[in-house]
C-alpha cells in the first residue's frame, strides 16, 4: 500500500468521518516525562476509529457489490462501524452477533439500521452464518481488521494527527486485529519525518508481540483481559506491515491498564476504553527510551459500558 | 456591569485559560428535539469555569494587594481555581477548608501551589480562619461566587460560546452561588441575538428557584443532592442580575440529574460533574418550549470522584 493510496483513501471518506480533537495535559506530560498528543477517536461517529475503515471498505465496492449489501462478524465496534458506514452510503449491512452478546450492543448495531443476525456463541457459527449471507443475499464480506482498505481507512487518523503535529517522534496504539497501528504505521512512514510506531498490547492477548518474535502468526489460547477491543487475532494483511514498519509491541498488565484508565479519564476529563488505555500503559513501561520525546498516542474509542468500570 | 467590562476581561484572562471546544451529539440532539452546543469547560485549565472567574479576580488586584497574596474558604473547585490562577500569576493563594474534607480535595489544591489551611468543618471557622489571614497576611479575600470579577470572568465561557454560535435561542447553566448564571445572562444579554438564560437547579438545593419566585434571596435548609458544586448559596451580587436577565429556573430531580450526566457520558464521550447534568436535565423538563430551538449548554466542569460514580 502506497502513499498515494493512503492519501486518496482520507480524501474519499472525509465527508464521512469527523477529524478528532487532539487533546494534551500539563499533569500527564510532567508525569510521564514527555509531550504527549492525544488523538481521540472516542470522539468519531459511533465512538471508535473503526469507522474510518469501514467507510473506506465499502467505498471501495462496484455498484452491483453495493446492491448486494455487506455483512460481517462482530460483537464489538466494527459492527456499529459498518451499520453506520453503509447507512450513511445507502447500503445494507448484515451483522452477525452470537446470540449471547450484551442486548445494548445489539441494541447499537439497530439503532444505525444494521441487519442484526443471532448466531451460536462460537466462530464456527459465524463463520458460517456470514457465508450463508454472502450465497443468499449476495453481500460482500468486511473482515474487521484483515482487510487492506480498513488498514488504510485505520490509518488515516495517525494521518490527520502529522498533520497537526508534523514533528512526533513516536506514535503508539494499542494492538488487537492490527487494524489500526499497521495503518497508523504506514501513515507515520509515509506522512511523519522519522516517525516511529510502537504498539501496546495486554499481557494476556500477546499475540503480535510472539509473532514478532517469532516471525509467524501466532494465535492466542486465552483472552482474559479488560481489553475487550484487543481479543481479536492478528491477520495475514497486518502482520507484514507490522513487521516491516514497527518498531517494538510493549506489553502490558490489567493493573496498568486501569491505571492508565483512570488517569485518562481524571485529567483529560475524556471517555475512554479500557483498549486505548493499552497505548498509555506501554509509554509508562518505556519511560526511559521515551523521556522528553513528542509522542502521538491513539485513543482508539469510548464505547464503555458505565455500569461495569473497574475503578 | 456593561458590555466594554466584559470585553475587557475577556482580553485580560485569556492568556491564562483555554478556550475550551464545543461538542455536539446527533443523538441527543435527537432524543431533545432540539440543537444542543455543549460547551465544555470540564477541558478548562483545572477541570471546570471557575478558572476563569480566578484569574480576573486576582488580575484586578493593586500591585501591593498582589503581594499580600489571596485567600478563600472552599473545599470545590474555586480551592484549585484560585491556586492555580495564583500560582500562574506569581500570587500566594491560601485556601481554608474543613479539615474534614477528602484528602484528594486537599492534595489537588497543594499540587497547584495553594498553601492550605485546615480548620474546624464549620462556617464560623472557616470565616474566622479567613479573616485572620487578611489580617496577619495582609491578604485579600475573593469569594467563589460573590463577587463582580468572579461573575464577569464567569461570562466569558458563554461569550465564546456565541462567537462561535451567533444565533442560539437559549443558553442553559447550573445554578449554585449564581456566578456561573449570572455572567452567562451577561453574556447573552450583550453578545446573544434575543438569547434568552435558562437556569437549572436540583430541587434539592432550590434557593435560587425560591429567590426568583418571593423576590429576596432565600436559603437552603439541607444540601442533600449529587451536584455537589451546587450547595452553595446564592450571593446579592449574583441574585439582582439573575432577577433581570434570567428568563426562569427549571428544578429537577436526583434521578434525572443522574440520567443526564450518563447520557454526556455514554454519547459525548467525556467526563463531566453531576452538576453539569443539571443543566441537560434541565432541558429535558421544557422539552416543548424548547423544541427545535439552539440552545448553549455549559457544562461546568469534569473533577469527579470516579470511585463514587452514580452508575
Amino acid at each position: 500500500m502506497d502513499k498515494q493510496q493512503l492519501i486518496d483513501c482520507h480524501e474519499r471518506i472525509k465527508p464521512f468521518i469527523h477529524n478528532t480533537p487532539v487533546l494534551t495535559s500539563r499533569l500527564i506530560n510532567k508525569i510521564v516525562g514527555a509531550h504527549l498528543y492525544f488523538k481521540c477517536e472516542n470522539f468519531q461517529r459511533m465512538g471508535a476509529f473503526k469507522m474510518r475503515g469501514a467507510v473506506n471498505a465499502i467505498m471501495q465496492l462496484t455498484k452491483e457489490q453495493k446492491q448486494g449489501g455487506v455483512v460481517t462478524h462482530s460483537s464489538g465496534n466494527f459492527a456499529q462501524a459498518l451499520s453506520l458506514s453503509a447507512l450513511s452510503l445507502g447500503v445494507k449491512a448484515y451483522i452477525v452477533m452470537p446470540s449471547s452478546a450484551p442486548e445494548v450492543k445489539k441494541e447499537a448495531v439497530r439503532s444505525y439500521g444494521g441487519i442484526l443476525i443471532e448466531c451460536e456463541p462460537t466462530l464456527e457459527a459465524r463463520e458460517r452464518e456470514s457465508e450463508r449471507i454472502v450465497k443468499e443475499k449476495g453481500a460482500t464480506f468486511i473482515h474487521p481488521s484483515n482487510d487492506d482498505h480498513v488498514i488504510l481507512g485505520q490509518g488515516t487518523a495517525c494521518k490527520e494527527l502529522l498533520e497537526l503535529h508534523p514533528d512526533l517522534d513516536y506514535v503508539i496504539t494499542p494492538v488487537g486485529g492490527g487494524g489500526l497501528i499497521a495503518g497508523s504505521a504506514l501513515a507515520a512512514h509515509y506522512f511523519g519525518n522519522d516517525c516511529k510506531t510502537i504498539g501496546g498490547e495486554p499481557f494476556e492477548v500477546d499475540d503480535a508481540y510472539r509473532s514478532l518474535h517469532s516471525g509467524k502468526i501466532e494465535t492466542n489460547t486465552s483472552t482474559n483481559t479488560i481489553a475487550d477491543g484487543l481479543k481479536t487475532q492478528l491477520g495475514d494483511r497486518n502482520f507484514p506491515i507490522i513487521q516491516k514498519h514497527v518498531d517494538e509491541i510493549v506489553r502490558v498488565t490489567e493493573e496498568e491498564i486501569v491505571s492508565a484508565m483512570q488517569l485518562i479519564w481524571e485529567r483529560l476529563k475524556i471517555v475512554c476504553e479500557p483498549s486505548s488505555a493499552v497505548a498509555l500503559a506501554a509509554i509508562f513501561k518505556r519511560k526511559e527510551k521515551l523521556s522528553n520525546k513528542k509522542i502521538g498516542v491513539l485513543i482508539s474509542g469510548g464505547n464503555v459500558d458505565l455500569s461495569a468500570l473497574p475503578f
